[in-house]
């Protein structure tokens, strides 16, 4: 039945756009040299999370820009934590509706290193490019007004794709659907937030201050770029996060590797030996029950990602790698939780090598978690793993008397951690969104039920008992958290189009 | 037939000393004061061998205190390199010898850093303690002539034990016969080298330069300390040592451990898994071939060793430790080639750690080598292992066409290296000084047939086809290389005694 239904949502066919997203394209090509100035003002505001008097300003913008365009009860929301960059609310009640979106994007942007970008570009003067600088795309003037604009310039700059655009793509398809008489059909809340590139540390005080104003059906995030073969996604989850970090101990002073080598048990031997019980050669992780919580991937699910075009090899090709751990497609593989190294060190190498049996060695843990793991369940195996090999496991320096009592000592220290979100795929508002994408772009979109990434989409559901979706826009190579971030501009039009569709939520 | 002759030559009953051992033990206690302010003005001359002009203050003092013990031909030997510090060189030629023996010590020190060592010591002003100041005892007086001189006293200063000590006891042992009117049994050679802890970068060249002059039957080493038990010993060899550096290579740049995580490579767990395949949990080297060449332990050896007194319960306790790699006692371990992880690498642990997968996992191996191995053929045993690990091995960061044409790709940098070094524990010869040792002492000494350490004692044979023995006489807690360097005084007036005995070739 639910496969039927599948079928059924999911026609291969190509969709026609329907008058409202033309009328909501008309609007932007009319006003487009008004719209790239306005976005030019809004770029240039500095907006590093740590940086609240720029943070500010841009608040203030957004406020501005919300205003104009006919939102309503636009504010500030502020966490119970003082001085911490606030998110951007405001609200368009839809009278008669019954159910409410609410649109996420932030406004904040990652740290910059002015120095690394191209000659010519800074993070925060937005230049006009005619094309992709990587390609050998050149400067050229901000486009006056009159003059044509080619959809395949992009803005560089500081937040151009990640994630101002989300910002500014979503109030200025309420603006346009204003100007042109279209009325939501749904209650749509603004939500946009100040800190996301930090961590998002106080989202959870934001949501529990103000919980009966962010009440809502479906979290629609705009974040993030499009899928590596240019095709718009859809992303229903996020993989879940927590560290762990080992040390293997040896003797309590460095010994000479001549007079004690192949007697003294060496530590780096030893944590090697450990970290290559946790996996076969197949990638597989061979902790007991690591897989046990997973809940398996629905047949929804298991068929968007059969829609997913193969980029296995052009990444292959563009890291310089042949082999990989898994026979399974990318996309398959991150629904899988992970055990990766991080990181490994004992003592030193090349001209810090020493003829050392050296005193410990460190390994640092990353286990991304799915739906169904719990973050400290998961820690928790991999430390009886540690103990089956013979390992006595302890939170701190081990003392003289456990040093004399355990052959084997691993000293354990426990991240915090968070458990992954999913949205299910079938959820019937959150396909109703995917319809509205459908009809926003005339494409089919593809469905990611996880990313491999991790955010902390948990709190969606934690705080507010609401489902998250994200919808990203930018273009795949838009250098999101390094320098030369830019946007191109057709994936910025498109943007205005899909989230007006949203709001009318077509069918 | 050996083993008959070893019991025969190891009677498990003390000594008694010789006269001609008590009439030395005479000549220091009549010169007691004056031997002590003499090597208290040797110690106050720097000798760290980087500064030339204060080892060349040595080897003048040197060269003078040989003149006036009645050592001939006293000169410099110098390197074909100019401006290295110079050997120093006397002999005594006896009329009717028809053997040859040469004393070596070296007269250079460690590097020091005086702020480390304790308060009212200095590496060159040497002081006089009423013992072991670790264990409490307080600096004193320089002792005045006539006051009594308690044996447990200490030197402290830098080469007091490392190896000055060395140095002044062979000459003074032979200033002592000479008084006594006692002449060796064999021509005497002195050499005394001014590099020794910078590696002996010159010391082929002085050999090969010198060769005739340095003609002889057996060197004898007098530098290091006695057993960990306080037992004399005496070491017929030494490790050879060589290293090699792995690298196992990921993807081209740092890949984001979540959006990646489960699909490419890990190269820290590839590394991981490749060192652990190279020893099982038993200390035993898995790789192939790795024991071969090793030339068995003689009978002899085997019942040297089953003389050496357990301090594995000792040095376990000291050093933290319960478990080791081998049931068998630490100096059996020592004769058999080793492979030692000397430090590891990959991206960062602690506040370094990053959510990556590392393009890049560095392992430092230390091979030691005993007698039958040859350096360069057991860097290829372990290169052989890794390739059949499946893995492609470079001498150069890959290509992207090797990139793209292996799975696993392993760049292994070889460093330079020497082969091990023993003079059988039956040479007829070496067995004379033994039994000199034993009646310079009156105690039987411990024999090793190797020191788990590596030193180029191989350019002896190469370049002089000489045999090398070491009788080291330092107390073993005598801080060699490190701060508070010192020599307890009844072992440095035994040393006097036991290089006179064996000059004297006593039976």
């Amino acid at each position: 039945m639910k496969r039927i239904l599948f079928l059924v949502c999911f026609p291969l066919i190509a969709f026609s756009q329907s008058p409202e997203v033309i009328a909501v394209r008309n609007y932007r090509v009319q006003h487009e040299h008004h719209l790239l100035q306005q976005y030019h003002d809004f770029l240039s505001i500095p907006n590093i999370a740590s940086d609240v008097p720029n943070i500010l300003r841009n608040a203030e913008w957004i406020m501005g820009y919300m205003r104009n365009s006919g939102i309503t009860q636009v504010q500030l929301l502020t966490a119970e934590t003082p001085n911490v960059p606030p998110a951007v609310y405001g609200e368009v009640m839809v009278p008669g509706a019954t159910e409410t979106i609410v649109l996420y994007a932030h406004y904040d942007g990652q740290p910059v290193d002015p120095s690394q970008w191209y000659e010519g570009l800074h993070p925060f003067r937005p230049q006009m490019a005619n094309g992709s600088m990587v390609n050998g795309a050149r400067i050229i003037d901000w486009p006056k007004k009159g003059t044509a604009v080619d959809p395949n310039w992009r803005i560089y700059g500081r937040g151009t794709s990640d994630d101002k655009a989300g910002v500014f793509a979503i109030i200025t398809a309420f603006a346009a659907l204003k100007e042109k008489g279209l009325t939501p059909k749904a209650n749509i809340k603004f939500f946009f937030e100040g800190e996301e590139e930090a961590g998002s540390p106080h989202l959870h005080e934001i949501f529990k201050k103000h919980q009966s104003l962010l009440k809502s059906d479906l979290w629609v995030i705009c974040d993030g770029p499009v899928h590596q073969s240019g095709k718009r996604q859809i992303v229903f989850g996020v993989r879940g996060d927590t560290h762990l970090e080992l040390t293997v101990f040896g003797p309590k002073r460095p010994l000479h590797s001549g007079h004690y080598g192949n007697w003294v048990l060496n530590p780096a031997m030893e944590l090697s030996r450990l970290l290559s019980s946790m996996k076969d050669g197949k990638g597989n992780v061979t902790i007991k029950g690591f897989y046990d919580d997973v809940v398996p991937l629905s047949v929804s699910e298991l068929e968007a990602l059969s829609r997913i075009p193969a980029v296995e090899e052009q990444l292959k090709k563009e890291l310089g790698i042949r082999a990989v751990e898994r026979t399974s497609p990318l996309n398959h593989a991150l629904n899988l939780p992970s055990l990766n190294i991080n990181g490994i060190q004992s003592a030193g190498v090349g001209k810090q090598s020493a003829n050392v049996i050296p005193v410990k060695a460190i390994a640092s843990l990353d286990l991304r978690l799915v739906v169904g793991n719990d973050w400290k369940r998961q820690q928790q195996k991999v430390i009886d793993h540690i103990r089956e090999q013979g390992f006595y496991v302890t939170e701190n320096e081990p003392t003289d008397l456990e040093r004399s009592t355990h052959d084997k000592i691993c000293m354990v220290k426990r991240s915090s951690g968070y458990n992954a979100q999913k949205t299910p795929l079938d959820d019937v508002f959150a396909q109703r969104v995917v319809h509205s994408v459908r009809k926003g772009t005339g494409e089919e979109p593809l469905l990611l039920p996880t990313l491999g990434g991790s955010l902390p989409l948990f709190v969606f559901e934690q705080e507010l008992k609401a489902r998250p979706i994200t919808v990203p826009i930018a273009n795949h190579d838009n250098n999101q958290h390094a320098e030369n971030e830019n946007i191109r501009l057709a994936n910025f039009w498109s943007g205005i189009e899909v989230f007006a569709s949203i709001m009318l939520l077509q069918r």
